[in-house]
């Protein structure tokens, strides 16, 4: 017995509790520095570590330098026909922001040459995006409307997009993404559903060539509205709408049967855009009553510096618009530069990502440019088309300025059906119900958290749906460090693998004996939970071994699972061994990780529990138990005798 | 190998995935019913489960049949001496609270019987509570003037113990107690401490019998009201107060060295109200000054249902001091209830005792009493007299309704010096120093939370206080969720354990094989993270192994603490997964848990690993590792030949 001890004492480690410093900072790295990105610097020679910092805060450095020919053939054709897609898509959504339809194609051309600088995904192409544009819209509207006073509205809107930029810089550099990472997936498909509900309803103003309608943005005003306006429905207008819309599905039907003409669906918009304004130039549509976009002026982006207003009577919605804008911008704009990464196997440095976005709209907000971020569909023509770098976003930028320079006035008679149908057809592919339906199949806490969003939004406004979801998924996050999981473990037969014998219900439990495998975190907010729980399982365990004669003697925590306990946590494991001690249950731990073990040790509870009752395996630790309930019988026995 | 992998097979299980209504029956049971409280009212006979259900929801049916007159005499003496401590702490935190003290004489009649009808613990004496008297009387102060308007402000108090009484009543019934467990330890030392040090300061008010002073409740308005009104010191008062605080505390001093005295400190209040009623109405105090409670009529509680106001212009300062004070009342209440039974070796049930608080501060609220629940001092002294039951508080009620019959005029005289020298000594307990202390060294996380407690109250505001503590712990929570820890596993030399390498360094790793242990949950929140980190591993890995030749070919991940996965952590798995296939290190999975097993067979993630990749032990994906390994190895040695 003797020497199990010794051989026991030798196996778990009872270290000396690391310092303060330690710990503190090696925490806050696996918080706030998970990728460990100053290594690179850490170069022997300083000239070369230099160029790695540069080089990792201007990704431009990393690339160019290996640039070639080759690569720009690509990288122009994708340019080319992103550019196609920007022009109608610019003038879209600054419709859907309610501000002059040229600031959309402004914001197409300085923020892209800024990310092309700064930022670390080959595939994204930068743009403007409808969610966002709809929402920043909608909280500025609330403080002043755009068509009573139009110049303070852009100019409260370039304030936003500064602030969007500060925000998202800031969060870069302070590597705090894991605010974006509280966003999640199931809540970013839920938004962008409901957004894209919300656009298309709204559309059907532009497609009935409504003159009144309402400014609120959910369902049932929308709708509402598109009925009592039912006099106004221009029929003419509707027909050739579904025209243009059944033409855009049409070529999306095709990109999906055959990926390799992507480039039918690419440049779709811009020939509804021409055969709208030709059509519309052609019959003289205003005489007809058929609203087209008007005054584009030539030239490219004037500054607008001067027009950003800090004025306290403003400045909360603006800082509210800016901050949470920017928050979806980056969720949206982060998760598909990675999406696509991912299938070429390459990785995009969120953090980085960050601080070229902030940059872009803080660039962008001094040149009459409004929030921009990486939007999907851009994106996705951008991979197609062969982008090989950023060098696509210049070349786009490039085309961008020359449109402004020389064709701008042309579209000034793109009628605003052809909009429509172009914003609605894009709106479509964001409903995503498949996602939705493998939420609810796979995880119905996460299928929630969606229609949340969704009904949210579609029904009551884009920030309390936003808000509810996040809400929800905090609300889950917070119950599953209240609830950890507890399960009893048994012995699989033929080895000495112990697992939960809910799982395995084959695996044995030894008589006398109950382990019970802790879950992680053991914390305020889990420990009476975790209290209640343990003592439940060992009523359970008495009743149903009451027939059998077999009575609970030894309990074994299984804290192998548990990686980080606090004070609390500490005390209710004391207290829990109280209890149990003082029903006469001996309670032993295994496998406490270290910075359990660290804890334990500092509070002094390894001593009150004592050394020899921690074990490294439960296969020890069962060992030790039998012969204590063998000797506990021998003593029974010599009672009895 | 054939008949290995069929060995294999047989061991992992791969169930179909349980019913929706199973899992989420056994999650809502795990989440509000962890002490499973139903299962006792299943009887075979149906008398009996009704019996049982009246018992478990009026705990006086339960201990009532088994009562004594041995047990009485106990609980007499106790009831007899908490009504000792009943007067003065009565009388002194209703002027805390700014009411008429005869509230608190009557709040320690109707309460009590209550809650000895439907409490569950044996030991708690209940009385108002200083900390809550403060909050409820700074909160309501906020919309209504206490001097002004008394009359109005008395109906509010009223108002916000029934809604108090109402929330508490409902989370119980609601099985929400897992609210008030966000509410940790290390906050309420924290708030206590810091309220305690606000009222210390104020009571310097009584002290120096000053007429004027400040309603603002922080540390910097209090000294300055004090300094700035330095004419009006009374020095006579002060030496008054400063030799019965002393006798209190003389009398703490004896229980600590011998706690058979409990019963000296118990009774020093009522001796030091006596002493200082019988001072003032020798000297005829109120020629010197000596400033008096006054105006204590006779008479038990009058009815106040019909007070209770729901003025709109108050309801939301009524609902949010009712919520906030009730909030607190049950944290203390039911922490003091469940200490004291542990001691015993009994139990205390959460749930019940909510709604035993819940129903007296009702009943209490419609007969003019205001928020009461079961505070440190008196139930310590309940327990220390050796109270049986719930019995005594019968005794304490019926004591205090003779006194407010026959006695309570009398203590009209008491001076207010008295008051305030009893409420220092009380408060000087509450300020647990050794607590903190305590915290800094364990878990210096768990210290900030208790420092933010107590110079948000003490600097701030009550509220306020607890708002940044809270949200403190829940950020501690939600990083947690966040950033779960990852460990490297090594085997332990002569063992077929695998334990963490930087706990044991002695661990040995398998050449060209990296075993991580996943932590948990793998959620939206921590899927970045785990990407990153997973990485980075393999990075260090093969940095590590580049001098000894060995790479990367096998990465196992060790699911067995993780206890739940949700959709965004599924598709990070995946993600994984496909990067690091392509950059040729084969992935296989250990041990996962059965809801992550479920999610991982309904989302089709086991399908597109391949069975064969799920292990049920370590050891078992080592085997298999170790054969791919060598037949590549041979692979390689056939190119070479």
């Amino acid at each position: 017995m003797a020497s199990f001890e010794t051989d026991h004492h030798t196996c778990v480690s009872f270290p000396t509790p690391r310092s303060f410093q330690t710990t503190f900072k090696s925490d806050l790295k696996e918080t706030l520095f998970p990728d460990d990105p100053f290594k690179q610097f850490k170069q022997e020679n300083s000239l070369r570590s230099l160029k790695k910092a540069v080089q990792y805060f201007v990704p431009i450095f990393e690339w160019l330098p290996n640039y070639n020919f080759r690569m720009f053939r690509f990288d122009l054709l994708a340019g080319i026909t992103i550019t196609s897609l920007a022009i109608p898509q610019g003038i879209s959504y600054a419709k859907l922001a309610n501000i002059p339809p040229i600031i959309g194609l402004y914001s197409s051309f300085v923020p892209p040459l800024i990310y092309a600088i700064f930022g670390d995904s080959k595939h994204l192409a930068v743009g403007t995006v409808a969610a966002c544009s709809l929402l920043l819209g909608q909280t500025i509207g609330d403080v002043v409307s755009a068509e009573e006073n139009p110049t303070l509205y852009l100019h409260l809107i370039f304030t936003a997009t500064f602030i969007t930029g500060i925000f998202q810089t800031a969060l870069g550099f302070l590597r705090l993404g894991i605010f974006v990472e509280f966003l999640s997936h199931s809540t970013i498909t839920g938004f962008m559903g409901g957004t894209a509900t919300l656009i298309c309803l709204q559309q059907l103003k532009g497609m009935f060539g409504l003159k009144h309608f309402t400014t609120k943005t959910d369902v049932v005003h929308v709708i509402h509205a598109i009925v009592i306006n039912r006099r106004e429905w221009k029929w003419e207008s509707a027909v050739v709408g579904v025209i243009f819309l059944v033409f855009l599905q049409f070529t999306r039907y095709i990109r999906q049967k055959r990926p390799k003409l992507f480039w039918v669906s690419a440049i779709a918009p811009m020939v509804v855009v021409v055969v709208g304004c030709v059509f519309a130039y052609l019959i003289r549509g205003k005489d007809y009553g058929i609203q087209t976009v008007g005054d584009l002026k030539k030239g490219i982006n004037p500054s607008s510096i001067q027009n950003l207003t800090f004025d306290s009577k403003y400045i909360t919605a603006v800082i509210k618009a800016g901050i949470v804008t920017g928050l979806i911008a980056l969720a949206e704009g982060i998760a598909i530069g990675r999406s696509f990464a991912i299938m070429k196997n390459e990785q995009v440095d969120g953090n980085k990502e960050m601080i070229a976005f902030g940059l872009m709209n803080i660039i962008g907000s001094f040149t009459s440019c409004y929030l921009t971020t990486g939007p999907f569909s851009k994106t996705a023509v951008n991979y197609n088309a062969g982008a090989k770098t950023a060098m696509s976003n210049i070349v786009m930028a490039v085309c961008m300025a020359l449109t402004l320079l020389l064709l701008a006035p042309l579209f000034s008679y793109t009628p605003l059906v052809a909009l429509s149908a172009i914003i609605m057809s894009a709106m479509f592919g964001l409903i995503n119900y498949e996602e939705a339906f493998h939420l609810f199949k796979v995880d119905k806490f996460d299928f929630i958290v969606c229609m949340a969003a969704f009904f949210g939004v579609a029904f009551i406004s884009m920030d309390v749906g936003l808000m509810l979801s996040v809400g929800l998924s905090l609300l889950r996050a917070l119950i599953y460090v209240a609830r950890p999981a507890i399960c009893k473990l048994g012995r699989i037969p033929n080895s000495i693998l112990y697992r939960d014998t809910d799982q395995y219900p084959h695996a044995i439990q030894e008589p006398g004996i109950l382990i019970l495998k802790l879950g992680s975190p053991i914390y305020f907010a889990s420990s009476n939970y975790i209290r209640e729980r343990v003592l439940r399982w060992i009523r359970e365990e008495q009743e149903l071994s009451g027939s059998k004669g077999d009575v609970v003697e030894h309990i074994l925590f299984d804290l192998s699972g548990v990686s980080t306990i606090d004070m609390t946590g500490i005390e209710t494991l004391v207290e829990v061994r109280r209890t149990l001690e003082a029903r006469g249950i001996k309670v032993a731990i295994v496998n406490p990780r270290l910075k359990v073990m660290e804890k334990l040790i500092a509070s002094h509870v390894i001593d009150k529990i004592g050394k020899e009752n921690v074990y490294l395996s439960i296969e020890d630790a069962i060992e030790s138990s039998h012969k204590s309930l063998l000797s506990n019988d021998f003593a029974d026995h010599c009672d009895a005798a």
